[in-house]
């Protein structure tokens, strides 16, 4: 494609409204347009792009025997009502009466089209499973777009439907769609993990988020540096071997510690480490108070303590509440010699605390030398804290790490929520009606779109994976009046042509430098520079990635652009 | 593909709404369902055949420097009140307030969107021309949806406009535009006729329709059974060298014709053949009265009368006004007597009657031995009829048929409508501002789905050419039980898939019968029926197209079934 054909409207500088960095970039490098809040023109280059993220999905989908349809935008509100969503989907939906007054629902989902398909069409057990996928275009009306392609209103999903008749056939279809969708991503070039998204039973994954690692994102992921493992921070399991000292037990000491609170305080008056400080913090939960005990290293994570205790609510008490109930002030509260009126539970690092520290339940004093078991005795022991950079993965590969993330894909066992409200129900072996077990998998192909350049680029421009780059070279003659280069250029772009590799042809008439920061705002795997030594057919190759340059003579040079885009 | 792991749902019975052969058999044959009046969810089938399509469609767009980018669905009303159309579009606009009660179209088509984003980022002469192309969903609200894909509400189309700095550029693109759709709709196998489909200047060809030649369609076209010619039979210009006949001239005779009043009952009444009557109309014409003459088979074309009198409006004056104004009865008019309040204009067929018939001016008379330029005398002689059946095509090559169409691409030079009422400007080599100069072209996209299918089916289903069917063979076992035609289709399966020929593999325990009839319906070009000699390697190939059976060995079928796909 030459260039002065194309739509790419540069920016040189960072419009003002775009915050993060692939919102940036896509403007600037003339991917896309905003048409109104939250809804873009996708121009030339970012529709390359696209269609190549949606190929590899297709693909993807294909293997693991989706077949692809094409459903409506128009949703009739009557499918909306049967599944109350009509009602309860809030001012996200969007809706819009036809002529005759009738209600439609632009589609931000399509469970309702795909039950109410599948149930007029599918009646026996021996038509089941069934996966069924489109790639199509969204509507959502968010409050706040915002991060250009990341939270927009308009918006391009690829999602997938399967129908089942037993939790086995779910069980696989669903392993086989996180697999898909692992491919998927990896082959665009993601750094991401498929993250725990409900905090379940233990083994039952019901449903995972696909979260790509970057600076920017809605949600913090603990991942580990050297296996699969994911989770948001507040799902993570600790699973940590606490060593014990073997130090002689010390007596119990009760000393002042004015104006002392916080573990920090408490740590540095003292001259312990903090780990030999234990946290005590009074919860509410339910209509009892709960001590929750953690080392004074670690953070009590609350949503744990409600799985523990199987409670409704945990809400840390207020000072008062504390004063009244321990009769000392929050900093100076600790599990010795409380009333049976307050249950303690500690985090299983406490164990590990020899000769520990903590409030005595008397305000400005501490005990030293505290010791579990001896002291005080919780009446559980459980995983109760955050976990933390630096701990062990939970699968005990590797090591914590935290990063934000951008969701980009979400796998789902519906189960018969639907196809019972919708009565997508089936015959069985044995005659008899059943609802269809359902699952649903989405991916964010325009977002995927953003979550590339978000984690492959420099401060000039975007850095294309080869598998996703609107054009594999990017061809600029340096001045195009010039004979010799600009023959040399038409030379080389028919034999890339040729030889099936995709180039862009920079054939305009502006200055070298204007061509070569239009060249690394766009972000192509590999440069061509025609220039000088074009009379002698000797050309300059630059890898965007790494900067290297190289010459090649004419002759060698579809063979140099192969090895390069192959191992780049 | 496996047919168990896909959505084909058939049906045996004619659906009793499908009114014409297309929705029909795209029902029948699981291709679509619709979701609600004039809004379809294509089915796996139909997504690979609407697949097949974008893709030639992009081929050729790619093929004349049209580079393809995707604007959205939702269009902000303030950019269709720039142009007026929010206002004059009507009912078949659909509107949708987002949250913040802002106003919506779902886009119909994209002048607005594109001339906005043009007028952005495009400023000097040096960036034109542009050719910017979608292949998208659109949505019209049609008061009456019919004919299942031919007249939706939602639908799939290519939109493509151009941007240009002189007209001449303009009709490039415009005359690659024309070649382009050529090539598309005969890839997809269709016969089709670009018509031009304004009555225009001679010459001036500022669009044109392509339709397809069905026997269901909204529209009568004339087309050349022996080259490209065609149009509407409204628009169609008549060439024809009539041959004036060298009996004498007679004598000028009037004769009662009692209650004779059309040609059919003068001509068996004198028994004189139509060709030699003159069939003479009254026409108001504006505030003045024309007496339009043409010969006794011809028809009036009042779209000529208007042309060629360059008039507001052209009527067939009442039997009052005709009685009124000429003394006689409709049936007995004619061109000899008149006053000069009533000007005469006659049909080029006209000058050949010799010796011919007229109304007399007179109720119940008429004359015989009338010739003009001796018996009365035309202000004008042109060409004035109908088009029919029979006469020389206007290119001089072959004769006229009628056929009905369906509209499939429509090209069209906008010029400076669009860029003037939404300034949309460059400026030229002087540096003086201009507006762009543009043209539109659309391609129904799912409607020449329906259209392929219109024009390729027989009774028992469809005829997919090759190159847009969703699979190139269908496997058939008679029966998945017996192992070796199971093994033996296995294998079948495996090689073609190696080989890149796309095959679904009805691997369901279904009849026979019930395999054959769903074969039939889907349509594909290839039938692998593996039945009794699958123990000896030997399957019957049937060819969708003719019903021809050829016997193959397992080790000859890939080049027997490439070489029959080529030649198909």
């Amino acid at each position: 494609m030459k260039q002065s054909k194309m739509l790419i409207p540069t920016l040189r500088d960072v419009p003002a409204d775009a915050d993060i960095k692939s919102h940036q970039l896509l403007l600037r490098a003339g991917f896309m347009r905003q048409t109104a809040s939250g809804v873009y023109s996708y121009l030339p280059l970012a529709k390359k792009v696209l269609q190549k993220v949606e190929q590899i999905v297709r693909e993807e989908m294909d293997a693991i025997n989706g077949s692809e349809l094409l459903m409506p935008t128009l949703q009739p509100a009557e499918l909306w009502q049967e599944t109350g969503r009509w009602y309860n989907y809030g001012a996200e939906l969007m809706r819009i009466k036809d002529r005759h007054a009738r209600d439609f629902a632009l589609g931000p989902t399509h469970e309702e089209v795909i039950t109410s398909l599948v149930r007029d069409e599918i009646s026996s057990y021996k038509k089941l499973p069934l996966v069924l996928y489109q790639i199509q275009t969204k509507f959502r009306d968010e409050a706040r777009p915002r991060f250009g392609l990341l939270r927009g209103r308009e918006f391009i999903m690829k999602d997938a439907y399967s129908f089942h008749s037993s939790k086995e056939s779910l069980d696989e279809a669903y392993n086989d769609m996180v697999k898909a969708y692992s491919n998927i991503f990896r082959r665009c070039g993601l750094n991401f993990r498929a993250v725990i998204a409900d905090s379940g039973a233990i083994g039952g994954k019901n449903s995972q988020e696909f979260m790509v690692l970057t600076d920017v994102g809605e949600d913090t992921i603990a991942f580990s540096n050297e296996s699969d493992f994911a989770a948001n921070v507040e799902m993570a399991p600790v699973h940590v071997q606490y060593e014990k000292s073997n130090e002689e037990l010390a007596t119990l000491e009760k000393i002042e510690t004015k104006n002392q609170k916080t573990i920090e305080e408490i740590s540095r008056f003292l001259n312990v480490a903090k780990e030999k400080c234990l946290k005590s913090l009074l919860f509410k939960v339910d209509e009892k108070y709960v001590l929750v005990v953690v080392r004074g290293d670690h953070e009590v994570n609350d949503i744990k303590v409600k799985n523990l205790l199987d409670a409704k609510s945990v809400e840390l008490a207020s000072s008062e509440e504390t004063l009244n109930i321990l009769k000392a002030e929050v900093g100076s509260v600790g599990p010795i010699g409380l009333t049976e009126e307050v249950d303690i539970i500690a985090d299983y690092a406490v164990q590990s605390v020899v000769n520990g520290v903590c409030g005595a339940n008397e305000t400005d004093y501490h005990y030293t030398g505290v010791n579990i078991g001896r002291d005080f005795q919780p009446s559980q022991i459980a995983d109760l804290r955050f976990i933390q950079e630096g701990d062990p993965s939970p699968d005990g590969k590797g090591t914590i790490q935290f990063a934000e993330g951008i969701e980009v894909g979400h796998v789902f066992k519906l189960g018969t929520v639907y196809s019972e409200s919708m009565k997508a129900t089936y015959l069985d072996e044995n005659g008899k009606s059943q609802p269809m077990i359902m699952g649903c998998y989405g991916i964010g192909v325009s977002r995927t779109v953003a979550a590339i350049v978000e984690q492959h680029h420099d401060e000039n421009g975007i850095i294309w994976p080869v598998s996703v780059t609107p054009f594999e070279v990017h061809l600029i003659p340096i001045n195009m009046k010039t004979e010799a280069q600009k023959e040399l250029a038409d030379q080389i772009y028919n034999k890339l042509n040729r030889e099936s590799v995709s180039v862009l042809y920079d054939d305009r008439n502006e200055r070298p430098g204007v061509k070569f920061a239009d060249s690394d705002l766009f972000g192509f795997p590999i440069r061509i520079t025609v220039g000088k030594k074009a009379e002698e057919g000797i050309v300059e190759l630059k890898l965007r990635k790494s900067g290297e340059t190289l010459e090649v003579a004419i002759d060698n040079i579809v063979d140099v652009i192969k090895k390069q885009l192959n191992s780049y």
